[in-house]
C-alpha cells in the first residue's frame, strides 16, 4: 500500500464525518468491534513491537522514559485485556436521564449522546494510543489522536491495526503527524470540527494546549497533592499513609508532593518521619520549623510549595492548625488530590468541606485517584478544571447530552 | 460615599476570597439573602429608574434595542419576582450524587459543589445583571459582570443594591467597567482566578469570547433553527407551528429561521406557506424549487441557509427527503434547536436521533428551548457546545462536583 500524504484538515473532517456513524452503532456492534481490535492487537504483536523497537532505537531514551515508551509481548496482552475490559463496561451511549411532561403536554427527554470528534494530546506512552481509541470508539466517538514524536512508529502501527478491522467506520481513529508542531495547533483550533481537545502529558503540553485551543478542553493533571498531619492523627497510619503517598510511584499526578504537620505535634512527629523519608531515598526539604526540628533537611524556597516534583522529594511546613492547612492547600495545590490524617471527624469533615480539590481524602493515600482505582474500569484522564467533569474521568464523561422534544402540535403562547 | 478606583485584577481577586465564603452559606441563608435582595430592588427601585433613564439619554438607542434597555416600575417589580422564583427552586449544592465502598473499604462520595468564580460577558439587558447575580448567589459561586456600555448606570446601581444586602459576602458581586474592552480581555484570560466565562450576546460578542479567553467558557445563544416539513406532516399543524416559531418573538435565538420542505409535498405545502408568511409581514427568501412554486420569494444565497436573521425574515429549501433534510440541517445548522414536523414514527425517530442538537422538536414550535419553558423556573443562558452542558442551562449546570474519600488507613499496594 502506497502511503498518501492525507493533510491535518482532512483528517479532522474525515473524524467528523466518522462521528455520524459511529453515534448509529449499537452497544453489541461497538463490542463486537473492540473484541476484534482486541484479536488483532494481539495476533499482529510482531509488527508492534518491530516498530516500537524502531521508535526505541531512534530516541536513545534511557531510564523511566525509556520504560514509558517500552512494548513487550506482556504490555501487547495487557494492552488487548484492557481493550476486553472496556467492552465490558456499560455504554453510556442513549442512557435516558430524565424524562418529564410539562403542563402543555411537552414531553422531554434528556438522553446521553456522543460528544463528536475527541482530539487527545499525549506524550511518549503507546498504551494511551489503544485506551484513548477504544474508550472513544465505545462512547460513539472519533478520536484525533496526536501522540509524542517519540512513539511515532509504534503510534502509526497501533492505529493503522484498529483502524483496519472491518467495520471500524473509515476516519474513527485518525492519528496526527507527530513531527510537526502544527498539527497540534490545527487540531486545538479547529473549532466546529473537534468537540474537546484533552491533553495529557506535563504542565508544558497542557499550559500550551490551555492557551493556545480554540475548541473546549479538559485539563489534566498536574498534581502538587498534600497530605496533612492534624493533632489528632495516628501516628503509625500517617507514616505508612505519607511513605505509600510519596514512594509508591513518585512520577505520577497523585503521588504525595508536600506535606502539613499540626504545631503542637510537630516536635513529636516530624523527626521521625523525616528520618523514615530519608532512610526510603527521598530528598527532604523544609520551612525553618521543620529544619529545626530534623537533620538532614534542606531549606524549601517559597517555590518549592507550588511545585510537583514527580520524583523522590518533598517538602514539609509546620501549620499553626487544621485552618492553616487549608489555606496553604488551597493557596499551592493544584487541586487534584489532598489528604488529612486525623482521628477527630469534626477536623476530617472541616476539611474535606473546605479544601477547593477534585478528591479529598481522610485518613488514605493520595495514591487512589485513579479512574481503575475509583471502580471505574478504565480512565481518559483526570481532570483539574470545575467544567464538565473534575476527578477520573472516563466513558460516561466522554458523553454530552441532548434533549428529544416530543409534542402534538405545541406552539408557544 | 467616594468612589476608590478598584483594578479588574483585585476584583477578580476579591471574587475569588468571596467564593469560600459563599460556598459555606447554608441553602437558609442563601435564600433569606435573596429575599432581601428582591426587597431592596422594590424599595430601591426610583434609584434603579434614575439611572436607567441616565443610560437611555446617553445611548439615544431606539425600537428593539431601547426597549431591551429601558426599566419601568413593572419591569422592577418583575425582576424581584424573579429573584423570589429563584430563592423558591431547590439549592444544588452538597447534593450527594453517587456513594459507593471499594473492595478495600474506601468509601468514595460524589457531591456538587460551586463552581467558585463565574464570569458573565453580556450586552444590554439590565435584568441580566440581575438574573446572572442570584442564580450564581444561590449556587455559593462568586460572580463577575461585564455588561454593555448602554446599561452602565442601571447595572451599577444594581451591582450595588444587591452587594449592599447585609451578610453578602464582600467580592460575591463584582461589576467589571463596561468603557473598556480590556475589562473583558482581564477577565476571559484569568486562569487561576476565574473557573467559567459564559458569554451572552450576539456572534461577534460570542467569537471574541471564545477565540480569546484562557479559562474555560460554556458557548452560547446563536440559533440557526430549521423546521423540516415532512411529506406525512399535518398542513394545518405545520402552518400554526411555523407561524409560531418564526414570527411569535422573531429576536430570540429560538425562533425558527429556516424551512425545509419533502419535495413530495412542496407543490401543494409551499404555495400556501408563503402566502401566510408574507401575509404576517415575513420577507420570504428560497432556494429555486421553492421560487417556482411561489410568487413573492427572493432567491436565497448560499450564505443564507448559515444565517441568523433574528427578524421577520425566512429562507424555504425545498428537500428530497427526510435524510436530505438532516443532512441540510446538520450542515448548516448552530446546533440550538431544529423540529420536524410529521404524523409517521419512524421519521420522527430518526430525526430525533441523527440531528445534532441541543433541542430536537417532533410536532412543536422550536420557541419552547427556553430555561422557563423546559420548567427550570430560571435560566443562565443555552448551551449550543457539548462540554458541561448542553441546552438550557441553569443552577445544577452551575455547580461542579468533588470526590470525598473515606478511609481508615488505606495505603496504595
Amino acid at each position: 500500500m502506497v502511503a498518501v500524504a492525507v493533510s491535518t484538515r482532512e483528517k479532522l473532517e474525515n473524524a467528523k464525518g466518522a462521528s455520524s456513524a459511529l453515534a448509529q452503532l449499537s452497544t453489541e456492534q461497538k463490542n463486537e468491534l473492540l473484541f476484534e481490535i482486541a484479536g488483532a492487537l494481539e495476533s499482529r504483536s510482531a509488527e508492534i513491537l518491530r516498530s516500537n523497537e524502531e521508535d526505541l532505537r531512534i530516541s536513545r531514551l534511557s531510564g523511566a522514559m525509556r520504560d514509558r515508551l517500552l512494548l513487550t509481548p506482556e504490555r501487547i496482552s495487557g494492552m488487548a485485556g484492557a481493550v476486553r475490559d472496556v467492552a465490558a463496561l456499560p455504554d453510556p451511549v442513549n442512557e435516558l436521564l430524565e424524562e418529564w411532561t410539562r403542563p402543555n403536554g411537552l414531553i422531554i427527554r434528556k438522553i446521553r449522546v456522543p460528544l463528536g470528534v475527541v482530539g487527545i494530546v499525549y506524550e511518549s506512552r503507546p498504551n494511551v494510543t489503544v485506551d484513548a481509541a477504544v474508550l472513544c470508539l465505545k462512547t460513539g466517538n472519533a478520536v484525533v489522536l496526536r501522540g509524542g514524536k517519540e512513539a511515532a512508529h509504534s503510534n502509526q502501527v497501533l492505529a493503522e491495526i484498529m483502524s483496519a478491522v472491518p467495520g471500524v467506520p473509515s476516519g474513527a481513529i485518525e492519528l496526527l503527524d507527530s513531527a510537526s508542531r502544527d498539527t497540534v495547533q490545527e487540531l486545538i483550533r479547529a473549532r466546529g470540527l473537534v468537540d474537546v481537545v484533552i491533553p495529557r502529558g506535563g504542565p508544558g503540553l497542557i499550559t500550551h494546549v490551555m492557551e493556545n485551543a480554540l475548541v473546549p478542553v479538559i485539563e489534566t493533571g498536574a498534581g502538587n497533592c498534600h497530605i496533612f498531619v492534624d493533632e489528632s492523627a495516628d501516628f503509625e497510619m500517617a507514616n505508612r499513609i505519607i511513605l505509600n503517598a510519596k514512594t509508591q510511584r513518585p512520577s505520577v499526578c497523585n503521588a504525595a508532593e508536600k506535606l502539613l504537620v499540626h504545631e503542637r505535634i510537630a516536635a513529636k512527629f516530624v523527626p521521625q518521619i523525616v528520618a523514615q523519608l530519608l532512610n526510603a531515598g527521598v530528598e527532604v526539604r523544609g520551612d525553618e520549623a521543620t529544619r529545626r526540628l530534623a537533620p538532614g533537611v534542606t531549606p524549601a524556597s517559597e517555590q518549592d510549595w507550588g511545585e510537583e516534583y514527580l520524583r523522590l522529594c518533598i517538602a514539609i511546613a509546620v501549620v499553626p492548625n487544621l485552618i492553616g492547612a487549608i489555606d496553604h492547600i488551597n493557596r499551592h495545590s493544584t487541586k487534584h488530590s489532598e489528604a488529612i490524617i486525623t482521628e477527630d471527624r469534626a477536623s476530617a469533615e472541616k476539611f474535606l468541606r473546605l479544601v477547593d480539590s477534585a478528591a479529598v481524602y481522610w485518613n488514605a493515600s493520595t495514591r487512589f485517584t485513579d479512574g481503575g482505582e475509583f471502580g471505574f474500569g478504565a480512565e481518559m484522564g483526570i481532570s483539574t478544571q470545575k467544567l464538565h467533569c473534575r476527578g477520573p474521568f472516563a466513558l460516561r464523561e466522554l458523553t454530552s447530552t441532548k434533549y428529544l422534544v416530543l409534542g402534538t402540535g405545541q406552539a408557544r403562547l
